[in-house]
Parts: C-alpha cells; structure tokens; sequence
C-alpha cells in the first residue's frame, strides 16, 4: 500500500478501506489539488478553521462537514499539520493568482485600477480573510508555516513591485517598499472588515490610499 | 465576602485565603490597573496569550509565570474571559497612550513626526504584537472582544484623524479615510514584522507611507 498515490486517484471510489489506511501507516504523498476530493476536503479545511481556529478544530470535525469518516481526511492528508499547511498553500495560491488575474486585465490601465481589482477579488471570500488571521496566529508557534508565508509574501510583493515599477515615476527599491506597504495595508484592511463585519470602511481606505499612490504617479 | 473591593487593595498582603475564594463564589468586582498584583498578573497574562495563544493558556500557566497559585490569579479575575477583556482594555489603553503622547511631543512637528514616532513606541514591545495577533483571532468568535476591539478602534481613529485634519489639506472625511489607512496599516505591518521577526522591511515600508502622505500635504 505504502506506494498508492494520491495524484493517480481521481475519483472517491478509488479511496481504500479502513482497514487498509490504518495498515498502510504514515507516508509522505504529493497532495494532487485538481483531485476534486481533496479540494472538496481544502475548502471544508478552510471553512472549519476559519470558524473555529486550528486548535479547536480536529480532522474528525472536517470529515464531518463534509459527510466522510475521518479516516478518508487521513488518507489524503496523513496529520493536521499536514493539512494546515495545505490549506495555507492552496489559499496563498488563490492570493496570487488574483494578484495576477488583476494585473493581467489591467494590463492597458493604472496600477490603481489593477489594485482596485485586486481589492475588488479579495474581498469576496470572507472565508479566505477568516483564514489569514487565524494562519498569522498559528504561525506565531508554527516556524514551518511562518517560513512558507514568507516565501509566498515575498512571490507576492515582488509581483506588485514590477508592476509599481513598470508603471510609475518610483525607483526599484520605492516600488518594492510601497508593494510591502500595499500588501500589509489589504492585510490590515481584513482585520478592520472582519471586526465591523463589513467592508464599507475599509473599502474608502483603500480608494483614499489609491489617491495618495497615484498623486505620486503624477 | 461578596462587598470585598479589588479597588482598595493595593498589597497582596489583603489577599484572601483560598478557603474565602471559594466561599465568595462569582461576583462582578472592577478591576484596579493600579494595583501592583493586578498590574503584574494582566503583565503575565499578555506574554502568555501572546506566547501560547488564547485556547490553550490557563489562568494556572499564568499564575505560575508570577509564582502565585491560580486561586489568587482567580481572586483578581473571575474567569478566564474577564481576564482576556481586562488585557484587551490594558494592552490597547497602552496602545492609545502611545498615539496621544506621539501628537503632544510632536505639537510643532509635522503629522509624519509624530507618526515616526508612534511607529517608534509601537515598536518596541514584541509582547503587544504578538497579544493583538492573538486578539484579532480570538475576537473573530467572541463577539464582546470585537465590540470592545471597534470601541477603541474608533477613539484611535478620531486622534489620528483629528491631527490629519488640523495640520495637513484634507477634508474631515478625507483625514478619517487616512486614519483608517494609518491604523490599517500599522495593523498589516505588526502581521509583517512577527513573520520576519525583524522590523527592518516593515520599517522601511512605513517611511515610504509617510512620504506618500507627505507629499500629499504639500
């Protein structure tokens, strides 16, 4: 069993017994995100911590929201801190991949309006800005995924940095500093959402910070 | 036992014993900063909180930080909840001293002196970071925490944005706007600093800010 993969498994049918996931033990195994099992099981995984915290929040309460056996999770994900630590890539991913869709569809615009897109995709999912917050906690006593928030933060900056610098009057290292103060501005805006329960507040804050970035630009 | 006033016991000499503890039962007594023992013990609670989180810290871990059994931790608080508030009002109590007291030394400087030096203060304790990591977490299931969190939110707010709004070219609602960003922003880069667990990026990112805001003045 110890060489079952997850990647060649599409579809729940494949899953094994219990009795064969308890003899097959813990091994390391790539995580195939396009299996929609395992996605189903990431975004239940998001929700869950996102209402609860990682603490409070035990496999056994995922498997539930979603009607599996705990040990169907196990087989996918071998330990919570597994998961966690998937959950964080596969939430990160969706940052960046918005990041980029913006810059892409603004390609012809400002910075300000692929920003303002970017805003505008964030603050869709309360679910993902839930789990950002309990992921900067959890990372406070998870050296792993502190250190795997750092490279994703940097992937990140470095993307708005290139496009702070490809379009404005800023040199490299302005455009590296005030993609750092973008980025840590949209994750204090989340804090400021989460606590009113709305984005209303929020959403002015960041346009009077576009208008202060864009005097700039002039 | 039920009239014994926290507010008039400034010595841990008129403790009670634990036997008294017990007999008193759960009463809603005020909390007096001033007192040494209570200063000490909501101290403790805010390295320990920061340090394990909310979930997992017990009023026993935090007596024992200070060498006291967790009746007398208990004699102070009445429960675990009560602490976390108290800390809350502490910690924050703390964090607009440091904005006051930025704009009074600055009363001739510029908005972004006395943000240099507000940045400066906050700065110095790791302990508050960490613990408004943890609040920000724990208020997203603890309604009260939240309120409490929006109450001195909003006094922050109206310091920042009153200074904005007499020293620089905004509107009132153009200065509450920048407020928002300020604090939003001290918020996202408190998150930046505990990941790297250095200053420098986030430091440099808050002086391109204030250029940003700066500039906006002139």
């Amino acid at each position: 069993m110890s060489n079952h993969s997850v990647a060649q498994t599409s579809a729940p049918a494949s899953e094994p017994a219990d009795s064969e996931i308890i003899e097959s033990g813990e091994f390391p195994r790539s995580v195939n995100w396009s299996n929609p099992r395992v996605r189903a099981i990431l975004e239940a995984a998001a929700e869950c911590f996102s209402k609860g915290g990682f603490t409070a929040t035990t496999l056994a309460d995922i498997g539930r929201e979603l009607g599996l056996r705990k040990s169907i999770v196990h087989y996918y994900f071998t330990s919570k801190a597994a998961l966690v630590h998937e959950v964080q890539s596969f939430s990160y991913g969706r940052y960046l991949e918005a990041i980029r869709s913006s810059f892409e569809a603004r390609a012809e615009g400002s910075v300000g309006d692929a920003l303002s897109a970017l805003w505008g995709t964030l603050t869709q999912s309360s679910a993902i800005r839930g789990l950002n917050i309990e992921l900067w906690s959890e990372g406070r006593r998870d050296p792993e995924l502190r250190a795997r928030a750092e490279t994703l933060q940097d992937e990140a900056r470095a993307l708005i940095a290139q496009h702070l610098g490809s379009a404005g009057p800023f040199t490299a290292r302005e455009a590296d500093d005030l993609a750092t103060v973008t980025l840590s501005l949209l994750d204090g805006l989340t804090v400021l959402a989460e606590r009113e329960g709305s984005d209303e507040r929020a959403h002015r804050a960041f346009a009077a910070f576009l208008k202060l970035l864009d005097r700039k630009q002039n």
